[in-house]
């Protein structure tokens, strides 16, 4: 993991899916209840402290019930950055 | 990682991340170079058979200079599977 670059865009994303994750209503409790990833795994992805695999990514859409690609749908900083 | 779920996204992820490099007319030594994935990331990561880091696909997406929810637009079938 090249450190500082990675940790900025794990916390882009982090923040772009705790919002979709408030647009829901839902609560980390609340949204781990409804796919295989823990409360921590949740706090983990939103914080963006941590790289995290591929597949938990996915589950987190899963959980929210939106394509994948939504995560993703916003103007990024690091995407002109890096 | 759950495996068979787990596998059958990564697949179908792999599969598409291969028709756009493919389409952009590159190579997996010439994508490799774009980036700071090797030869051998590029190849596990379009074979699905291995889980990899969030920030491994983002670097993908940087490889290919595509926004990175492009590398998820697309119909998959694990969407209504899962």
């Amino acid at each position: 993991m090249k450190e500082e670059r990675d940790l900025i865009r794990l916390q882009e994303v982090g923040r772009h899916l705790k919002d979709l994750r408030l647009l829901a209503g839902l609560s980390q409790d609340e949204l781990a209840a409804r796919c295989d990833l823990t409360k921590s795994n949740i706090s983990n992805i939103e914080n963006g402290k941590k790289d995290y695999f591929f597949t938990t990514f996915l589950e987190y859409a899963k959980a929210l019930d939106v394509h994948p690609k939504e995560l993703l749908n916003r103007e990024f900083e690091f995407i002109n950055k890096y």
